[in-house]
């Protein structure tokens, strides 16, 4: 018999004990033994009662679960930095192993919570924490490990994606789709941690950590949300066989890493054009194995639970023949993290121009001028005066362009620039 | 140090050989073993020289491998059922672990290798059996264990989703791109067990026993080839919304399995529609999981590497722990498989009839008495004389529609039933 101390019984909470009772027969077959949570930390006594638990058995004293030797397992789903992480580190002390699907707490508090696992010798397992139940992190330490990994690209947001495949196939604006997001139950009442990008970052951190064999951190990445796209640039995109999606990007070139969320536009031929929805998706490229895909429900209670309770299930097989920790931290070196200016890529800009003779030669000229050179330059007319321009760049750094595009600002001829836009994945075209 | 008897150094031997060398650093960071290959079973020597081994290293006598009390790990990728079976299990026998990248001997004698394997107390291994690089058993067998899995659908062989593509996308029959598909490299001289489904058919045997927990052989597979399909057939998909893939399909429900490989239109909006080309993915449904997708290259000499060192880095990893057969077999049950004719499905049928009136009439009442209803019926006059119809039944038992194709074969107003295609993944439309 194999006893969880289970912290938070909300929404996946709630689902790991449907989960672990519906399939509980083969669970059994598997690990060979009866698992039973056993006790919950719960503000909220009657959700544990309506699902089926004694009232003995909940709790709101972390105490009363790290102190029963009987626990082998805490599953901590609360949420939130403080207190998980007291009450984790507090766990794994008393000896038991811990899953999470707390991204939040990995993302900051990483290291931590590795090192105490380490020197405690037991498991911290977290597939849940990216990607809902996509099997993200797992493939990454296991089946992928004999790979240098070059390139992890995820999709990693479903409300965001939910948000810019809805703008993209009816043309309407991001507002009205955040608020009928909202309505469905699809966004958040406070959606900014998703549209600001921050929940796909504290992700792209975790898995970046994993590939590179690096500590990231969730202030190592540079971050961008979805606010800023509108349906005049979805339009065009469509034009030019693109397609725009809000992306986490981790790359790694030469031993130096870099970490970025931020809404692009990809070809779409690019598997991740055709992730839709809420669905999410991490690409990987690795040296060996090429470009892989996992793609899947990145959120919601049973997908979540699913890779809960296959964590569970690991440290079932791990206690059996006694090697627990036997996968522990990876990140055994240390690589520069780049600054966005230092990165290069490609770019769409879209600004506004006087309709004057030799306006676009100017501006060709102060691209020119700062190193940036142009793949495409796209002229619309749409006011009586002002004429549109789409420009492309070739790769370029971020710098120069910034350069570049400080020029335009002050020019008399420049109207506005009404976005910037990354392109990625242009190889896949 | 871990000391690796390689049985073959063909095209993914020497891929193996090639990533062990090239990425050994981070190797053994994550196993803290050096990983040496002391010996090779080949019958071509100068190959082994080429790749810097030792005269002394390369044997053509098995004895000499299973022999050596230094060596941990075998990893057999000669091919083939006889001999690589005997040598598999002489050397479980000698205590040794065991990868594999060989479906054909899976899928036949899985059983005797697993029981072996499970009495000895060994690691048995095959990632790169089915879909090469792609993360297809260990996923199955981990982060989705707490899954009941109610549906595996492959896109598990290269040269026949090559063919299918470049038919679908150029419009070309199917001799002529197996024909430059065989100048490409892409089908092989003999392109029999491709075309014909047997290797898709091997590799879902595999994946149905461990989904379902439930031991499929390859004689269990119903197999249908490409061969049939034709440019004529591409085009009505497409008018239909559909794309035509060869798939692997395993599904279970209420306790019984189906597993068969045959050419299917599925809707363009599902996941496998966009899978072109060379690439594989493995679509699966699980209870809690929902629909999950793994998608990349399914064979390829380095692909598959990739595939076969990670088991390695796993048997490493459970050395370190003395955990070996902490994973083994996991068909605990043993479960009815249906026979093809008790399945059903929706079908598309394309028949040419003599343009009479009371023609289509007299069709219809022929499906109507076989109790197979009709979801679409659509009318095209390419002859004088003969018109061809696109019939598309509602779901129906396969038993049913052969019974009414019986009966239209014999019918005078009927020309000739060109083409009967299933119909799959229709709820994604
Ligand atoms: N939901 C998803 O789809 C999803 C997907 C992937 C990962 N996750 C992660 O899974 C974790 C749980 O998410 P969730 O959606 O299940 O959240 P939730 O529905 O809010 O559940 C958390 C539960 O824990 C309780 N709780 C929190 N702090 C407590 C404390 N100190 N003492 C006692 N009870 C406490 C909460 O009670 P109150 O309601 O009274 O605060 C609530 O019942 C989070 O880390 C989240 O990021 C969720
Ligand atoms: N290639 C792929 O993309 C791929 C993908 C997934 C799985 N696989 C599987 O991987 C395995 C190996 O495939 P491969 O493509 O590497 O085949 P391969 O290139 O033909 O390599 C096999 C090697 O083993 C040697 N060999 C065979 N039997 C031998 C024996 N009894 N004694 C000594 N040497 C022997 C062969 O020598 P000779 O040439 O002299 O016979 C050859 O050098 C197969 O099971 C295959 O199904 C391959």
């Amino acid at each position: 018999m194999i006893n969880i101390g289970l912290l938070g019984c909300g929404t996946v909470g709630s689902g790991v004990v449907k989960l672990l009772e519906q399939n509980g027969e083969t669970i059994l077959k598997k690990t060979g033994k009866e698992i039973r949570i056993k006790k919950i930390l719960e503000r909220d006594v009657e959700k544990c009662l309506e699902l089926g638990f004694a009232e003995n058995c909940i709790t709101e004293d972390i105490k009363d679960i790290v102190d029963d030797p009987e626990i082998d397992i805490i599953v901590e789903l609360l949420g939130g930095i403080s207190p998980a992480d007291e009450f984790i580190i507090e766990a794994m002390e008393k000896g038991k192993h811990v899953v999470t699907a707390n991204k939040d707490l990995i993302a900051v508090k990483g290291q931590d919570i590795f090192d105490t696992a380490e020197n405690q010798k037991v498991d911290f397992y977290f597939e849940a924490s990216v990607a809902g139940g996509i099997p993200a992190v797992t493939p990454l330490k296991q089946s992928l490990a004999g790979n240098n990994i070059e390139e992890v690209i995820g999709i990693l947001n479903g409300t965001t994606n939910y948000i810019l495949t809805k703008m993209s196939r009816e043309g309407q604006d991001f507002d009205d789709v955040l608020k009928e997001a909202q309505d469905l139950g699809y966004a958040e009442a406070d959606p900014s941690s998703d549209v600001y990008g921050l929940d796909a970052a504290r992700k792209i951190a975790i898995l970046a950590s994993i590939a590179f064999n690096s500590r990231v951190m969730l202030d190592d990445v540079y971050v961008e949300g979805i606010t800023s796209i509108n349906a005049v640039d979805m339009e065009y995109a469509k034009e030019l066989g693109l397609e725009v999606k809000l992306l986490a990007i981790a790359k790694q070139e030469e031993g130096q890493i870099q970490v970025r969320v931020h809404p692009a536009f990809i070809p779409i031929e690019h598997p991740l054009a055709s992730v839709n929805g809420v669905y999410n998706a991490v690409f990987i490229k690795g040296d060996a194995v090429g470009d892989i895909m996992h793609y899947g429900s990145g959120a919601g209670q049973m997908p979540t639970a699913s890779a809960v309770v296959g964590d569970i299930i690991e440290i079932v097989r791990n206690k059996n023949y006694n090697s627990n920790a036997r996968i522990g931290c990876t990140c055994y070196d240390q690589k520069p993290i780049l600054n966005i200016n230092q990165l290069e890529g490609q770019f769409y800009i879209r600004m506004a121009v006087k309709d004057r003779p030799g306006a676009l030669a100017g501006i060709a000229g102060v691209f020119g001028n700062n190193n940036v050179s142009l793949s495409s330059v796209l002229q619309k007319t749409n006011d009586w005066d002002m004429a549109e321009l789409i420009l492309i760049t070739h790769n370029t750094s971020e710098q120069n362009l910034r350069d570049a595009l400080a020029v335009l600002k002050g020019m008399s001829i420049v109207g506005e620039i009404n976005n910037v836009i990354r392109l990625e994945g242009m190889d896949k075209k």
